[in-house]
């Protein structure tokens, strides 16, 4: 869920200059245009990682846009006031009026991710308190307001480097968190039960916006944009509730430097070595599957990539030592007249596996917020809200001790380029080259977005992405069986 | 939440003979129209009471539709496939295509209501259940299912002569469940703990009908009407996700014989009685109101009623003995400017009491679902939406120590006539009796059944509501009084 906002994501002070004033200009104007309609509110909530700039943000929110219309609301200690009243009215009495804006820095999040990491609750307590929130976020929603939930974030590296120079700023000593910080213990935690909240409180209503921290000018413009994008749907829709104003989500589309820009695509493996490797993987894997804690599990492998990006001479590696009554593979195309008549998760959930049993799935669920959404194969609401719930959907997986490994095969262009042309040289190879394969390249950018937004929504504790660098096949081979080996031993051994 | 299926409600025999034939008829007409649209599938949920005919709506339903389109499935013991895969996986495999209708006998409620009746589970746990069934829900609605969830029920004196009842015929006596009936024990806490389901699932895109399961016509009828209704909105509606289908919560509308119309509205007090019940009853709250374990609590009385029911007239007699600084009178009559530019709730919330006060609501939050929705003021969806909304917006109340007491003071159609006659007469009473009471007067049945399903969706253990026979204001204003003041006992008790 943050491994986008982990890249040491940054944008060079001559773009911001020549982007910054454009952007202010349309945001003043979005703001006065609010105003003047005075249909609907706007909530903003600030949350995330201590240093990743949350309290400049909301300054520059107010440098940016007309400070009289925004109303910015801090919630620490409980007053005498609230203190006497369900905990909820300090919220309702801060909320900001129609044609306003309101930010809430800290707010219901920040007081469950505080009372978690603390201990103070336990996760089924924890998931009551998402609950009512998102109670609480729809009803607003259908009252016409429009929430923006930001979450800033740093890694950790960049977080301690961020501590220790804002320490050594005078301007910034005064600044107090009622979590210590510098324990890098004290990261974790919060990062694991933010993730918890994230996955669960990601609704299309009111979707996280993950920004990366490190760099000032990538986090201003990127929080003034998914603003100015959200503001002006909203300000141009006539009906209510607000149909889906953030009409996609947006960070990974930000600059030219994503997550999938950030890989060592080098990354080789010599003959030698993946003779070695792969038959000693493969004997781990086998051994694994026969092993009497297996019978607790099942194993789900999800294979995604580009096209020509080696899926299936991976899926074959992995099989290679394998029992075939142990596995099963499930090539996902279109779907069939009895599956459209269902559910669109319906045809996955069919092939789920028993315990003890390994289902590869060569493409998967996740064809919904790629092809679907690139092709325009579904309304944009509906791919929007599949990310909640094909999280739920792995959730549930997981909950049943299912062992879930997501791989996301990655070719750079030049090497999809080759592949294609030579695929069209050889004769048993032709079948795997189509008019669509070359169609689908022209939209190399589209399906960029989409796998960055995918990685950053669905990329969760329980069932994380592993991007795999394969421009060379046998490097890849090699990390996807090892993937799934450590998923595995790392399930048996928390039992 | 299960007031109105307590009262013995039925049908006689010639009334169903009459209906039955043409509802039959338009049901079959409804389900050869939804397997030529295909656009849509039809899940039907049934739960409730031991012996309140679940069985037989099952089997009705299949004798008065075409069968060959309806797909029954009951869950008992899961199967060693179904229990080799996560839980929800027996589900999906049953669930009806579009264009059919599904009956899940034993369903993802039985499940989790058994588990908590025995003690399996927590609340908290429990909880978690509900959340994950009604993100299973929500998204099975965006993907194009209609969801009915129908809950039989009984009385418990109703329910054990009808345990009885089957004990003896032959044709019933194999019937087994997993709960224990004949202890009255059982019967209660699988009611509160249904309580606690419903008021938690009942929502806009799937709410609850609550089925009084006495009599077999009534019964049936109501099944059947529901039904229809629904699944003509849905073949008409043209958008996905369908639009609020069931256009109305039925249930109180059926038949003639309502909650209201349940009450026994001849009780009265003579003088004496009530000026000796009235200053005991005065002391008492004045009392529980100075007691130190007030200081944990706080109180809010709801007044709602038919016009010229006397409401006034009770608020005054409830604040006769209190001091002036601890309580406060909040009337509610149409919004201020400021007040419309939030969401509905805000204009209640900013008048919770503290702790150790009492604020007493002279009308409230349940014009949205009165008012508003006779005289169409809000939209359909809105006030569908508002029961839910109201449910969570009292269980946050109440987990906050709040005491909530709502009342609808009932008068009937003559009592009123005679009290609107007379304030014509009274020249200081002439401001309270406008040309808006008449028209509301011929509105009569709206609000009758406005307020039926007001009862039904929003009297929860937490927060009942108290119909109050009002026709004599002497009998009502005790009634009130008393009221309250059992509620604080029970809460300081509680604690």
């Amino acid at each position: 869920m943050f491994e986008s906002a982990e890249i040491g994501r940054c944008i060079d002070k001559d773009t911001f200059d020549a982007e910054a004033p454009a952007l202010r200009e349309a945001l003043l104007e979005a703001q006065y245009e609010l105003q003047q309609q005075g249909r609907f509110a706007v909530l903003i909530l600030i949350n995330g990682v201590e240093g990743a700039g949350k309290g400049e943000t909301v300054k520059l929110l107010n440098e940016w846009m007309d400070p009289r219309l925004i109303q910015v609301s801090t919630f620490d200690q409980q007053t005498d006031e609230e203190l006497a009243r369900p905990s909820a009215w300090r919220y309702w009495r801060q909320l900001p009026p129609k044609g306003r804006i309101g930010v809430f820095f800290g707010n219901w999040y920040s007081q469950m991710l505080q009372g978690r990491v603390h201990k103070r609750i336990k996760n089924a307590v924890l998931d009551q308190a998402i609950d009512t929130t998102l109670g609480m976020e729809r009803m607003l929603c259908d009252e016409g307001t429009l929430i923006f939930k930001f979450w800033f974030h740093l890694s950790k590296q960049h977080m301690k480097a961020r501590l220790k120079a804002l320490q050594d700023d005078p301007l910034h000593s005064w600044r107090i968190s009622p979590l210590d910080w510098q324990q890098s213990k004290t990261y974790d935690k919060f990062v694991r039960v933010g993730e918890r909240i994230l996955r669960r409180t990601s609704r299309d209503y009111a979707p996280w916006y993950v920004v990366e921290g490190v760099d000032e000018y990538y986090r201003s413009l990127t929080v003034g944009r998914i603003l100015l994008d959200g503001l002006q749907a909203a300000l141009k829709a006539k009906s209510r509730p607000l149909p889906h104003p953030h009409s996609a989500p947006l960070t990974s589309s930000l600059g030219e430097h994503g997550l999938l820009d950030s890989l060592d695509m080098t990354q080789a493996l010599d003959k030698d070595a993946y003779s070695e490797q792969l038959i000693s993987e493969q004997a781990r894997l086998s051994s694994l599957m026969r092993d009497k804690r297996m019978r607790r599990h099942s194993l789900i492998a999800v294979f995604e990539g580009n096209d020509a990006a080696g899926k299936g001479g991976a899926i074959r590696r992995v099989i290679g030592a394998l029992d075939p009554r142990q596995y099963r593979i499930v090539p996902v195309a279109a779907p069939t007249e009895e599956e459209r008549a269902q559910p669109y998760l319906w045809r996955f959930w069919r092939h789920i596996p028993a315990r003890g049993k390994f289902t590869l799935f060569d493409r998967s669920w996740y064809g919904r917020v790629l092809v679907e959404r690139v092709e325009g194969f579904c309304e944009p609401g509906d791919w929007l809200r599949a990310y909640g719930e094909i999280n739920d959907f792995e959730e549930q997986l997981s909950e049943a001790g299912v062992v879930l490994v997501k791989f996301w095969l990655s070719i750079d262009q030049q090497t999809q380029l080759e592949r294609f042309k030579a695929r069209e040289q050889i004769p048993f190879k032709r079948f795997k080259i189509t008019e669509d394969d070359w169609r689908n390249r022209e939209k190399w950018p589209l399906y960029r977005d989409a796998v960055g937004d995918m990685v950053d929504r669905t990329s969760t504790e329980i069932a994380p992405w592993t991007l795999v660098e394969a421009n060379d096949k046998r490097f890849a081979r090699i990390k996807v069986l090892r993937t799934i080996n450590e998923a595995l031993e790392a399930a048996f051994d928390k039992h």
